[in-house]
């Protein structure tokens, strides 16, 4: 049997109405409801759908409707009562997570008067009102919403450009900001790489990916998938862009997006190139003809850029001294040393000055050493330092007191056969040598990754928590602790100041530092995951204007301009 | 006081050696004790660094020389002592591993004679005799010692061959076999990759990268640096080769050395290329030219090699009936969906035919279709398929019930916002459709990758647990995904007989299938390790023929061979 039900001036967001219709059709007796707002369209769809009545005719914008199919002898009035206990449920949900809720922006405002993001989810057609409102408040927005004209997001972003602040969107589905997951993302760890994105799918891989290789994000800032095209010309990712180069939590940018208008490209590609910090690039759908471009880095794959990012991202910009030029690599891995030995000298195009590769060395140019301590001249008359790991450890104080070093690279290679804390065994020398080197006036950094898994009896994450805490930096395997390694020595020869990056407007700067306050406006499970964080959240129960007649909220905005 | 003591016919290996010798250097009033075997070589480093006595020049390369060096008042007998107990606390400690040792060769045959595998770590100028003693007993090799000729390698290796054994070495530091970790090795999951590899730490870096990429490890055959050199000509290597072809557990092969001598490259490449399983080739030191050529892909570094290996290996080589062509892709995330088309687009060289991508296609070229159930199309009146799984689960029987689908392809994304359940939420249709289609005659293959971290909600390994379960094979990242669905397509339509490959010797076969029985010789750590770990293990207490005198040894052999 099919019949409707009427719920008047009862607005709900789509996904708790989605929710709702889920869990009602799955009650005793019932072949199926649909809960929807009564608009023009939804009556239209239940209309199509078999259902039709003189309440659902008479239905407004504003309201529930329920189209309700029951099998014979079901109560249709047992159903409408299961909805409102569902409904009532929901807000006492909301309740229990401490979230705070209100019925209107300037009570929401109130409640929440530092707020300083405000989270959209409303539907599309709502949005170019309602955000010009939240950023003449000087509030930074993230639209989830889609449907919204490509006019109007241009206007917005015009608007939040002048004002200094962010708008991230429309159809943002992902965010971070300052450790803080927004609507669709995942908790990652924190680190040093910023992400900037025009896609968000494209955002959670690279992020889920930096994690998977030990890295972390500091903030990831979602674009909306159109800011990169033409219409918008790259507006908010300039605009983020210069954020995170002036964020000192960010030492590595990853812009994520399809392949941007080629006007907005350069844009984009020629103001990247002056930021100090090293940029990978994704456009997914083409392939990169360059690997690299000054400090721009091209990738291929979601993958790829985020293993690109975890290889160059390291712990800030590093202060070099001007005699601090060199690689000096110590291993006991022959084939790891060869392996750092050719990516060095194919990056950087040198050319071994000891062919010939007496005493371990596996290359020498320059400064550049890389030794294998596994070689002949270093184990007769004892183990090889896979095994003993002093005979290391001795070399490492000439390795710091020397004024050329700027990175010490080295590798731990765990497992059967091997010592039994090969990363406890440098970490005295390595501290000792990072102190003598400081008293000296010289940053050195100790850069290095664990050969090994976490079945191997030394424990993978032991030996790299070691490392870590002797503030060495941990790669998640040897090609990409020799990228890093390079990475810093091109970083520390950029320029140090960015005379082309404007200063971060207060409003953008203030929400990086202090993590965002949150307006959450649509959406109330975004809301609610928030509060349940700990996250500062106020739930603004927005409801259309008018309860959806547009004819009606076009008089009303009249009057309260005129 | 420097001092000197003897002790004499007491053989010891080197790295026993050296661990008593720091154990000694240690103790109160000790400065530094070097105990070594009385080698004219060691007698002259003894004698270099001070020592000097009448016992020291008398000493025979069968008997321990200690060089003691202690302070005034420090009585040498008790550091003579001191050694004694640490002897003899050694050998209780094999003991009590339930290692079985033996003092010839015979003995311990005798002990272990079930022994398949000979573990040799004696010093490079005795290995020769010995290794052909152990090929004469049809017993595989596996030769952890360094110092030993090409010329003698050439020889042992031909008569391995002609034997029908595997001769791993010399200077091989690593193997795997049967999930037996041999020599220097890591503990790492066990799967379906099998590795060649004529680098010690190179196998090392790569088999730990597979486990930490998810993937596992079926055999792993050392070589010894100078297989693929022109001496040798990859006589172990096409061996190695050959035994994973036709190695059940094996499904994907990766070869890691330094770049091969050009005549033995030709030969080793045009047998890789002859197999049915795809095979990656790291020659570490060169950028390869081609990214892939048949069914070899070349890897430029040792991360990069794992990354490929775990793509292209599955479960297996997919068994897909004649209709079964094509990928089969719903993904809710529309960055991965356009990943996904790309990279097939890419690596198939196809062109859309539905470049307008209605009805959320984002990719469809024959029968390759790429769908975004995230797209308009799908998400009118019900939620995004990322909040929602049931829309998908929907859809998947109309997949498995295609006869075109050989492949199904999917994203699984987790994290805030998402689904309590994603994977859990299409585990039903799933196992149902591989029924289904299991009855209808085909095999589909159903490949994922899941989007998130393991402090996402719903868990990581949780999800991914969940997929495995129903027999769908799970990939690190959506890219390596995509590439695993085009390898099943790649591989299946390879010949599925490899013409060219000879079964592989029974005394070969036999090792893998069964595992190896270890009969050690030489370093006894080696042998504790395996004991311990359980593997049947028979300790050789190996000591020099004739106390090391190779004149006396010489007229020995002459004697036995009358």
């Amino acid at each position: 049997m099919l019949t409707t039900a009427i719920k008047p001036n009862t607005y709900q967001d789509s996904v708790s109405l989605m929710l709702l219709s889920q869990q009602l059709s799955a009650l005793p007796g019932v072949n199926k409801v649909s809960v929807m707002m009564g608009t023009p369209a939804n009556k239209d769809i239940l209309r199509a759908t078999g259902f039709d009545s003189p309440e659902l005719a008479s239905a407004q914008p504003g309201d529930l409707v329920l189209g309700v199919d029951v099998e014979d002898g079901t109560d249709v009035a047992y159903v409408v009562t299961q909805a409102e206990e569902a409904l009532k449920n929901q807000a006492s949900r909301s309740a229990s997570s401490g979230l705070r809720t209100a019925r209107s922006l300037a009570r929401a405002l109130k409640i929440a008067p530092s707020a300083n993001l405000a989270l959209v989810s409303i539907p599309g057609q709502y949005v170019a009102d309602e955000v010009a409102g939240l950023l003449d408040r000087d509030l930074n927005v993230m639209i989830f919403s889609d449907n919204v004209s490509i006019e109007d997001e241009l206007q917005l972003k015009r608007t939040a450009h002048e004002r200094g602040l962010l708008l991230m969107g429309p159809d943002c589905g992902t965010a971070s900001i300052h450790g803080v997951p927004l609507a669709f993302a995942n908790a990652v760890s924190g680190g040093n790489i910023g992400i900037v994105g025009a896609s968000g799918t494209g955002v959670q891989e690279v992020m889920a990916q930096i994690d998977q290789l030990g890295g972390g994000v500091s903030n990831a800032i979602g674009l909306g998938g159109r800011d990169l095209g033409a219409d918008i010309g790259g507006i908010m990712c300039l605009q983020a862009l210069a954020t995170l180069e002036n964020d000192p939590t960010t030492s590595t940018i990853v812009i994520i997006s399809k392949p941007p208008a080629p006007a907005v490209r350069k844009r984009v590609e020629s103001y990247a190139q002056r930021l100090t910090k090293p940029v990978v690039a994704v456009f997914l759908g083409e392939k990169p003809d360059v690997a690299t471009n000054g400090n721009l880095v091209y990738a291929y794959t979601l993958a790829d850029a985020a293993a690109r990012a975890v290889e160059l991202a390291g712990r800030g910009r590093p202060a070099f001294g001007p005699t601090q030029r060199w690689i000096k690599a110590l291993y006991t891995g022959g084939t790891l040393a060869n392996e750092a030995a050719m990516l060095i000298r194919d990056q950087l195009g040198v050319i071994d000055s000891d062919p010939a590769h007496a005493q371990g060395y596996v290359l020498r140019s320059g400064g550049h050493e890389i030794i294998d301590l596994g070689d002949d001249a270093y184990t007769q008359g004892r183990p090889h330092p896979m095994i003993d790991p002093t005979a290391r450890a001795e070399r490492l104080p000439a390795v710091f007191d020397d004024e050329g070093t700027a990175v010490v690279l080295l590798d731990i290679v765990i497992g059967f056969g091997a010592a039994d804390d090969p990363a406890g065994a440098l970490v005295p020398a390595i501290e000792e040598g990072l102190e003598r080197a400081a008293q000296a006036g010289r940053q050195v950094v100790v850069v290095a990754s664990v050969c090994g898994t976490s079945r191997d009896f030394q424990g993978y994450a032991d030996q790299v928590a070691k490392l870590r805490d002797a503030h060495v930096t941990v790669l998640p395997n040897n090609a990409a602790a020799v990228r890093h390694a390079l990475a810093l020595l091109a970083t520390s020869s950029r320029p140090s100041t960015a005379g082309e990056t404007e200063p971060t407007p207060p409003r953008i700067a203030q929400l990086l530092e202090d993590g965002p306050t949150v307006l959450n406006i649509g959406l109330r499970s975004f809301a609610e995951t928030l509060a349940t964080a700990g996250v500062a959240t106020v739930q603004y129960d927005w409801a259309p204007v008018a309860g959806g007649d547009s004819r009606l909220a076009g008089l009303l905005r009249a009057l309260d301009n005129a």
